[in-house]
């Protein structure tokens, strides 16, 4: 199946290819180092510059946020939830880190434009 | 089915008791007044006071924001995600009002002791 | 929180009433005897005589198959897979009892009419 | 990330890694043609001629069907629905296309071994 990533759009000449990949790609923030068995927050969120239509026949259904080859984590969201406007899909999942490094990675869903994977975000966990 | 509520644990005298509800209540947490149209955050946690177990048979697997009867996200975890100790299940999730008022009231499951619901909160939005 | 629940629709003149409730209720479907440690095949439909709309902004986005109180499994749809028409959802999930007896019951989650429960089905489980 | 796919295990040596492809392997059987506006239904099973766990630590979490790039549903199983024993998480989804042809594929996803996808499954759809 194609999984669509992310591109560097500062890279893109076109406008509509910029917002098209930067709105459905999916990124993960959070700080760069976390602490063993602590609770650590990382925020998925879809669409950097742009912005995503939250149309019943076109929005961003779910995100899941994985650690290398394991889910943490699925939110699924229902058409309407952002108020049927443009918008960025957001959730803030709180997970607690038991080995010594997290490879954080997020997986969106869009209902016309299917599936995107954010770049790995690595976090160093400290003891 | 059997929906369980919080009920107000300084009035129960057994400990173990007060543990087991509070433990298993989800609680939303959020402003009291939000603007149509604009980006609003929601806590979801459960648990007040005391921590549920995060084992592999007994987690709190997901949980539900509901404004009145539409629900409006559902966040799923697996075991481990919060470290395999006891911890409080947490999500922050992001919705855009477009009513006048949000009821907003959240479900969560416990693998082992069932469905709970949160009280509601009411939300005032304004233009 | 309001969960609905099927009447029989027999006993209801209006015919736009009886429409309503049927084509919202869940409806569990299996065989009345299981057998310990052997797979059992549960169905979960929604509506009966009547059908659902299947559009955008109102179709049923999932249903949930509950034993008593322990959660066994969720299945959730996109708007658009069963053809943008009136329909029935439909799901056949497989299961292993080992209890002595199961007391299954479904959820349905209609996006614009709520939360659905089915009758309780009762199943008998020899060793 | 790394999805895993199906190999012909038939041209594997060593039992443990037939046992090990075979039982995470996710499958798609359904009819090869299907008519227009009419319920179709698919079956998605993890596993052939080997059995996965169904171990708190350890099982089929959820699998999800896929029309090309378009997610059709999800199911989702809790530990222990398979009765703690080792077994072939199995789900019958119905739909309905309304395009000239699928492109059904499943993904399956491990607690313990992660992302599994089937192999295609090309079904025409008559008028």
């Amino acid at each position: 199946m194609k999984i669509n990533r992310y591109e560097d759009i500062s890279q893109i000449e076109r406008e509509a290819k910029r917002d098209y990949i930067d709105r459905h790609s999916a990124f993960v923030y959070c700080d760069d180092k976390a602490v063993k068995g602590e609770k650590f927050k990382v925020k998925v969120k879809v669409g950097d510059e742009y912005k995503h239509p939250d149309d019943f026949d076109h929005y961003i259904s779910w995100v899941q946020l994985w650690d290398g080859e394991k889910m943490l984590a699925q939110t699924s969201f229902q058409a309407g939830t952002l108020g049927n406007a443009p918008c960025q899909a957001e959730v803030d999942l709180y997970i607690v880190p038991t080995s010594k490094s997290l490879k954080l990675m997020a997986h969106a869903f869009c209902t016309k434009h299917g599936l995107w994977q954010s770049d790995e975000k690595v976090v160093e966990v400290s003891e």
